[in-house]
């Protein structure tokens, strides 16, 4: 199984692409695009689709996960936040990649037992769980890759609790879960 | 000289490509594209990816006009609208099309010569200026014409201005009419 993470934000744009095999974890590639303040927001938009592309024709992942908007109060800056989420979406759309989406309490929670835990905590276990020998800078990265490990983490809670291979989307919704295992449900 | 002009909406997106030849402008298609809320976000978003797509990949146009957003005072409908914008600005800078934005008030003054023109007044101006008997329904798509007019006329005259023929892009910037009129500066 190989996830992208990513981390997208109207300035800086982690994003992180880990491989699960035989339940070893390796990090195919990392990094962040940096949005060039002198470019206009649409020159922008268009970088990240490109870079993001990039990515996903040379490593291939199967999964996009996403951490749901953090919104501020600031209307500009949602529209902003907004436009980089939707250029992201749109790209995973247009793939075909399932895209999953995580609260950044869920992500944290997953990463290090505790929903409120700083960026630093998640830095730190994410280093550790991927075998690194020091973190990947800046925050953006280790969000990003952060997200990736929820991600494989509910993927093999989703597969504990729902033997059913095929089932390769987000097991969130009832009727899946009816359709999946029959013989758990009483009808 | 082919025009997409798009309203993207967080609920419709209006959509229309007008073609100027030898002064003569032609609606070669518009519609609305129709958010299912049953969907989630990502696969609306993918839809709206997908559907202008389809219609670029068939009318061709050269340009991609746009009106900037206009800024509600809840953060949530600009994540939304922000995350359609994004999308459509994706698409339009993975076909290097050029992209032009132009404010509800500059669209409005170029169609009816009023800025604070109704959506009515619109709609009047758009289906009379493109000839047709009746017009187009709803309000986004009569809106989404109206931007690609805008663009039009923009582009008329910025040729009226800038006689270069290359000058394609936007006018805006002071370096761009020095370098494409030196004859007209003082140096």
């Amino acid at each position: 199984m190989v996830v992208l993470g990513i981390d997208p934000g109207s300035l800086n744009t982690g994003y992180g692409v880990i491989r699960q095999s035989s339940g070893v974890l390796s990090v195919l590639v990392c990094g962040v695009i940096r949005l060039n303040p002198r470019r206009t927001h649409a020159e922008r938009i268009g970088e990240i689709y490109h870079e993001l592309a990039a990515v996903i024709a040379d490593f291939r992942p199967e999964h996009v996960a996403l951490e749901t908007a953090f919104l501020s109060r600031n209307v500009q800056s949602a529209l902003k936040l907004g436009q980089v989420r939707g250029a992201v979406i749109a790209l995973a759309m247009n793939r075909n990649l399932a895209l999953h989406e995580y609260a950044p309490r869920e992500v944290k929670s997953a990463i290090t037992g505790r929903g409120a835990a700083s960026k630093e905590q998640v830095a730190f276990m994410v280093t550790r769980m991927l075998g690194l020998t020091v973190p990947p800078k800046p925050f953006d990265v280790t969000d990003a890759l952060g997200i990736a490990l929820c991600d494989l983490h509910r993927g093999e809670s989703r597969k504990a609790f729902l033997p059913d291979e095929k089932v390769k989307s987000r097991g969130s919704s009832w009727s899946k879960f009816v359709t999946a295992s029959p013989d758990k449900v009483v009808r």
